[in-house]
Parts: structure tokens; C-alpha cells; sequence
């Protein structure tokens, strides 16, 4: 539905209030995009190609309520479907959120303080939210689907244009949601490092910037720098050599290689293109992006300082 | 994510397998959508207006896996998320699926069965699945996000443009799902009962023509006709007076008036455009609508047969 209507959903004693709720914390932009009816109508800007993709979010599988709060949640369900959207170049254009929510008590204070993780998100990302669903279901789980506008030429950057020779860039240091974790969970995280875990951040603006810069292959690294590589040399068609992996404070090699929920990007393009992404992320106030190897003709040669790299990826970290 | 990658899901033994059941099942259509990316890229026709909406079905809460299949779960997830397109007049153009599997054995069986309900469904309405998510969970949770596309003047029909003395449409006969749900659970339901209930069929193409023939307002009656109606009449600030009611075979007037899930949609038309409407659904091939009442000026005047009709919804019906 394109409003959070209460449909077949009556479990719920309060759901009126926990619907309420949502419109109040969502705000001007809910009235913005016609939520009340039964679709969001949405007037895209003209030729540019739409992109779509959606991901979820499940209590006890993606997320653990010990160590974040239903905010950190909501905000990480919308992050984390927004840097599959960095990852093709695309601008965020909106978002629609089916929430599911456990029956019995408290169920509003969860809902108010999800919904106000995702509205946290959508306004710090600029993708506003123009549709979603609440159900009552066993346990929290939030799926999200963002959809992203491609401009320019309208070609967005996909996993398999990688070259032979391309240099291989990473948008920041890998690890840092993995040690996060570790430090909420043994009661030691900085606020950075919690902050990491809790309320990672999408790469838009970097991905919008390296379709610009002429990327020839783009993917997040949310599955970890190892798995998602080999993704990448897989569509490609060619292999990589790797010779430097920039790994966040407190985080280790492993957790910076198959740790995962990192929403860095990687990028493979010319060396000369490579030069004007970096100038460009200086100009926009971006972190310089990390040189971290480049891409070679043989698939078969997935290596790290010489080493074979396996395809290693995020490990089940809940219960 | 564009394609239905294994993120953030290890738990699942056989998810790879899992998924490529997925691809299979969904056949050319993810290839054509580029599904094995980050996000799916979607060519939208030139001067549409975009529709989205979302809408979730929980096993045990909204559906009964005693009486469906997990093919019927994947169907009635699939036509639910269009039938709020339906009532916009909007032409499908694609959904994007995540879907939640409960953890340990069978899951494979569950998620190709749910699947291979939500690709015929596709398939019966013409909208593709263009992109999917796949994550453990406690329950079974299917969220559906469709996308459709107003051509001509590329203004959807909403629920708030009804005026006094139009003419208020029915698309179907109304009580059937919850007249197939209470047959299949006595073991008595007839192959058409437990259809309506199992395989109910978005009015995609009604909805369509509507809009054509100069529809002012639209809703489906997905939580009853009953409630739908307050909330077309709500939304469009008018009363209404109703002296008919189709009842479907098998169902009771209170099935007809507060079942829910059934699909068919209202239509709030002037009389002449109500005429140019049943002349178009019969050169179609559709079934004619019911003329069911008509729109009044008072918005406290909402009366069947002269008698006030209270606005019950959906009753939640499992477990």
C-alpha cells in the first residue's frame, strides 16, 4: 500500500497509534508523496533510468536488539538497501518500508522508534520514504525497497565492466562495522567504532561521483572486501591482485576482508580516471579514496600480497 | 539488492541452492532485468507517471499454510501489492520480492513452492519480477513491492475525487475469499470457493479501463467492502447510500460486507461514465459491474438499504 494503512494486521491492540505515530515521525514528506491512498505517485525526473532493489532486515538474524537500539534498526534496514543503489551510481530517489512487528506490549514504542531510525536515514541519505506496510509478525523485521535514478547518459555501473589493468579503489577503510560490534558487545566501543556497527552510511555520494568519473565496475562491500571482490571479478570476467587493505581502527585483516556490513564501495577503472576520482572526492569533501590493487586478465588470479584470496564472506553474527 | 544474493543470511545450509531454484523458477525474466546486479535497471516508458506500493503477508497472520500452499502464499502476495495498483488504474510494470524463510529443513521446498507462486502470478499479470531478497526468519514473511506506470494524461485514480451523485461500481461479487477460507477449512469448499481464497485475481485490467472511461474515485476492498468504502468516502469528504450488495456463492452478507481479501475494486463514476464503463468491460471480455449505490453529499449519511453501515474491516483469521 502506498500509505501504512492498517491492513489485515488486527492483532495489533494499538496499531491506529503505531500508524499515527508513523506519519508524525515521517513527517511533511509523507502528505509530499500522497501516502494516503492506496499507492505512491511519483514523478520522476525526465530521462533518467529508474533503478530498484530491495533488502531486509531481521531481528535476531541481521541485527541483535542487545547491542542497538530499534532506531540504530531502522536506520541500518534503510542504509543498508540504499548502498546497493550507491553501488550502481544512481541518486536515491525514494523508499517504501513494509515493517513487521512483533505482537504484545510495547509494539508502538518499537514501531515509533524504527520508524524514526528510517526517517533519521531517509534524511541524512535525502531518499524519502513514499510507501510502507506494518504488519504484526513473530519477530522485528524490516524490508525495504529503494528506488534510484540514473541521469546523465542513464547508464548505471554495473558488477561486470571491469578491464584488465584497471586500478581497484575502496572508498574507506574495511572492518569497522565487525570491530564495532565486538566493542558494543565487550562493552569497549568508542563512539566511532559503535557508531560504525550502529549507523553505517551509504556511499552515495561517492558512487554518484565515480559513475561520473567513468567507473567501469561498482559494487558495496557489505558482504565483506573478500566475498564481494570475487562477485566482481566473477561478472567481470578477470581476476585481481590486491596490495594493500586498508583496515579500520580496532578492526583486524579478517574483519576487514569477510567481516561485512562495511558500506564502503569498490571501484575498478583507468588509471587516469582513477586520478579524476580522487580530485573529484577532494573537491566534494570526501574521504580520498584507497588504491588497493588492480585488475588482472586471468580469473583464475584472485590474490592478496601474492597470496590466494578466497571468497570469504560475512559470517552470521546474531545468536 | 537487484538480484537475490546471499547477504547477511548464512543460516540458511542450502541457500545458494536456494536461490538458483529462484533464478530458475523466475526463468528469462530476471536475465532481461539484469537481476544479477546490485539494484535492477528498469526503462520505464517515456511521459509515465510511476505508482509503488508495498504490502507484506505473514504466515499466520494474514495466511494459513493448513489450507494454501506456499505457492498460494507467493499468488496472494503477488496480487495483493497490485491490487492497490489495480485501484489506481496503473499498468504493472514490475515487483521486487524479499522474502524471509524460516531456518532448518525444507526450506528449499518452501522458498521454490513460494517462488514459483509469486512467478505465476507474474506471469497471469503481466508484471515481472525484476528484483528479490532472500533472508532467514522466524515465520514465513513475504514483502512485495510493485511498480507500475499512468499512461495517457499520467494521472492515477485516487480515493479522495469522488463527488455527490455519482454512481458507486463493484467490480465482482464480494464474500468470496472469506466464504473459501471457511469451506476449505470444513473440507467443503468447491474448486471455485477455494480458488477465490488460494489464487484471488488483482482487477488490473478494471482498474485500467476505469481510469479510461473517467473514474473520479477508486479502492479495492482487500479489508471489506464495508470499511474500504468509509474510507473512499472519508478520503473524498461525500456519503454514500447503498441498495445493493453482491454476495458471492457460498458467502454471507457479512462475508460480502467485512471478509475481506477479496480483490475486486469500487469505482465512484458519474452515471454517464459508469455507462461508458460497463461498455468497455464487455467489449473486454470482463465481467460487468454491479451498480452498487451512489455518492451523497452528506459525509455522516452512510447507509445500506436505509440503515446505517458501520465501517468493519478485515478479521484477523488465523490461528
Amino acid at each position: 500500500v502506498g500509505s501504512p494503512k492498517p491492513r489485515r494486521s488486527t492483532h495489533l491492540a494499538s496499531e491506529d497509534e503505531v500508524l499515527e505515530l508513523i506519519r508524525h515521525t515521517l513527517g511533511d514528506r509523507t502528505e509530499a508523496f500522497g501516502l494516503r491512498d492506496d499507492a505512491a505517485v511519483l514523478g520522476l525526473p525526465a530521462a533518467s533510468t529508474l533503478v530498484a532493489s530491495v533488502d531486509c532486515v531481521v531481528e535476531g538474524v541481521h541485527v541483535d536488539l542487545s547491542v542497538c537500539t530499534p532506531g540504530d534498526v531502522g536506520w541500518k534496514a534503510l542504509m543498508g538497501a540504499l548502498s546497493d543503489l550507491a553501488a550502481m551510481g544512481a541518486a536515491p530517489f525514494g523508499a517504501l518500508v513494509a515493517l513487521c512487528l512483533p505482537g504484545g506490549s510495547g509494539e508502538g514504542e518499537l514501531a515509533l522508534g524504527v520508524t524514526a531510525g528510517v526517517a533519521e536515514a531517509a534524511a541524512a541519505a535525502g531518499c524519502p520514504v513514499v510507501g510502507g506496510d506494518v504488519s504484526e509478525a513473530a519477530q522485528l523485521v524490516v524490508a525495504v525497497t529503494v528506488l534510484g535514478t540514473v541521469g546523465g547518459d542513464g547508464v548505471p555501473v554495473s558488477r561486470s565492466g571491469a578491464r584488465p589493468g584497471d586500478v581497484l579503489l575502496v572508498t574507506g577503510p574495511c572492518g569497522a562495522s565487525a570491530a564495532g560490534l565486538r566493542g558494543l558487545r565487550a562493552g569497549t566501543a568508542s563512539t566511532d567504532a559503535a557508531s560504525a556497527y550502529r549507523r553505517p552510511v551509504a556511499r552515495v555520494r561517492e558512487g554518484m561521483l565515480a559513475r561520473e568519473a567513468g567507473a567501469r565496475a561498482m559494487i558495496d562491500i557489505s558482504d565483506g572486501l573478500a566475498l564481494d571482490l570475487h562477485r566482481l571479478a566473477d561478472a567481470s570476467g578477470v581476476g585481481f591482485t590486491l596490495d594493500d587493505v586498508p583496515v579500520a581502527p580496532g578492526a583486524s585483516l579478517a574483519d576487514a576482508l569477510g567481516g561485512g556490513e562495511d558500506y564502503e564501495l569498490v571501484v575498478a577503472l583507468s588509471a587516469r580516471d582513477a586520478d579524476t576520482l580522487t580530485e573529484r572526492f577532494e573537491s566534494a569533501g570526501l574521504r580520498a579514496p584507497v588504491r588497493i590493487g588492480s585488475v588482472v586478465s586471468d580469473r583464475a588470479e584472485r590474490l592478496l600480497n601474492g597470496e590466494p584470496l578466497e571468497g570469504l564472506g560475512w559470517q552470521h553474527r546474531v545468536g
